[in-house]
């Protein structure tokens, strides 16, 4: 069993850090808010005032948090995890950030002595409660295996995809795929309601054949069922299709899909629907064209 | 068993009709190119000069060509099925064409007695080869009815959509979530290529979760190992997407995933690869930006 630091205690955070409790690890914890840290000190944590202090007592410290900017904040701030881990230590952070700012912290850890691997999730707050995530991470062989264990107490298809930053790429790919199906779905479906026939009907007929994924079944029922509640936040899917174009430009790389994805997004956000599951995509296909809710 | 009419004999066409025949039915064929009647003959069918001849044995006929003009004319022409076709027999129209066209031949019919099927197909040659087919139905439950003992020796996941045009407005749904996804997945396998990412390890650390899907498994595949030998050829999937566009048009509705992913199957007819497999769409994300094959 491990000393582990655990960094970001929210929707994603908490449950994978309970997870980890209840697999023996032997917790210390920081969240932003002290409100958060409450919930895992009855269950068996150590709160902490700062990832710096968290990070002292562990071998491996994991961040969870937003976005680049948080990331850089709770490993490299004023009271960040480099003023108290080891040399020797591992820092695993599971957000999903830039891959070229994932392979800079790493770089820039070790120089520091201190090993780092990227390695965001995907699977939601569901899988995150019931230890299902997928995990891509990136990083050396050796110090994945180190932490697979942690891995296995919180996911399940867990892949070393390659060196530093192939973990946070891996999870763009992932994004850029999820965010065109959607839009598919979404375009489809309007399309079988706006000729009169039945959506419902549509995506049954589709299932078995290749239109079949994973987004047809869970977010095609969504659409028709108007159920939106995430799920995944339509405005973290934007966060992450922002990450993707920012590589993208940083590459010389034309993605006109995922491009376009970014706009769907964009619009969603901008319509007041960020809370909503990303499936919201298909309001604004039909409201586009004038169809009513 | 009944008495068919089997119209088209090319790629589809034939080992569907060899399986109505493996079946047990009693077949009346015809081919444009009289050459395609020879196998279907020796296996126990009846070559006929037209369309018309076949259809007077028939209570079935099936038509299984490639375009809207073409089902108009084996129907309407000269020597169309409306000159043979006896009053309360079926037309059966797999061929996937406009949905509005379905709609205007099977009102034209029904004038005549004649009641009408659209009953477009998904699952490729090897599909059709294997009765593996997905088949999505428009027209009367009676008549779909009536006629699903044929379709269950062709395919499985055999659904009726609703009325006359619905099951062509299912394959133009099915064709923009295809295309959706197959843009997607070409985009993100490039992104992880240029990232100098291996993109066999991502598509695996993609496929446990909600980016999984039948096209990151088998086009996914198709695209890291630069197999483009079809399954479904790119000049099909254009044609198909044209049906899209026209309907959007027809119905005054926005589509910009689908218009995109029009504009990607241009492209790649026009690159000389309009025979190859709708996978090899990859090639035109690479391309675009400069990555060598």
């Amino acid at each position: 069993m491990a000393n582990v630091a655990f960094i970001g205690l929210g929707i994603m955070g908490r449950p994978m850090a309970l997870n980890l409790l209840r697999a023996g690890h032997a917790l210390w914890v920081h969240g932003r808010r002290p409100e958060t840290m409450a919930p895992l000190a009855e269950a068996g944590a150590t709160a902490c005032a700062s990832p710096a202090e968290a990070a002292r007592h562990a071998e491996v410290s994991i961040v969870m948090v937003s976005d680049t900017p948080d990331v850089e904040q709770v490993i490299f701030g004023d009271f960040g995890i480099v003023h108290g881990a080891r040399a020797g230590s591992a820092v695993v952070d599971m957000s999903t950030i830039s891959p070229g700012a994932a392979r800079a912290f790493a770089a820039e850890l070790r120089q520091g002595g201190v090993e780092m691997l990227d390695a965001p999730v995907s699977g939601g707050e569901a899988g995150a409660i019931a230890a299902t995530l997928s995990i891509m991470a990136g990083g050396r062989p050796e110090v994945f295996e180190r932490v697979r264990p942690l891995f296995e107490a919180m996911g399940r298809n867990i892949v070393l995809v390659g060196g530093n930053g192939a973990g946070q790429v891996a999870k763009a790919c992932n994004q850029v795929v999820i965010a065109a199906t959607l839009q598919g779905v979404a375009e489809a479906l309007t399309l079988a309601r706006r000729s009169g026939v039945d959506a419902a009907r549509v995506r049954e007929a589709l299932m078995g054949g290749f239109a079949g994924s994973r987004i047809l079944e869970v977010h095609g029922k969504r659409m028709i069922e108007r159920d939106f509640r995430p799920g995944f936040k339509s405005r973290l899917h934007q966060k992450d299709l922002n990450i993707v174009m920012q590589a993208a430009r940083e590459l010389g790389l034309a993605l006109p899909g995922a491009a376009l994805s970014m706009q769907y997004m964009n619009a969603l956000v901008g319509s007041g629907d960020g809370e909503f599951d990303s499936a919201a995509l298909v309001k604004i296909v039909e409201r586009m064209s004038g169809l009513e809710p």
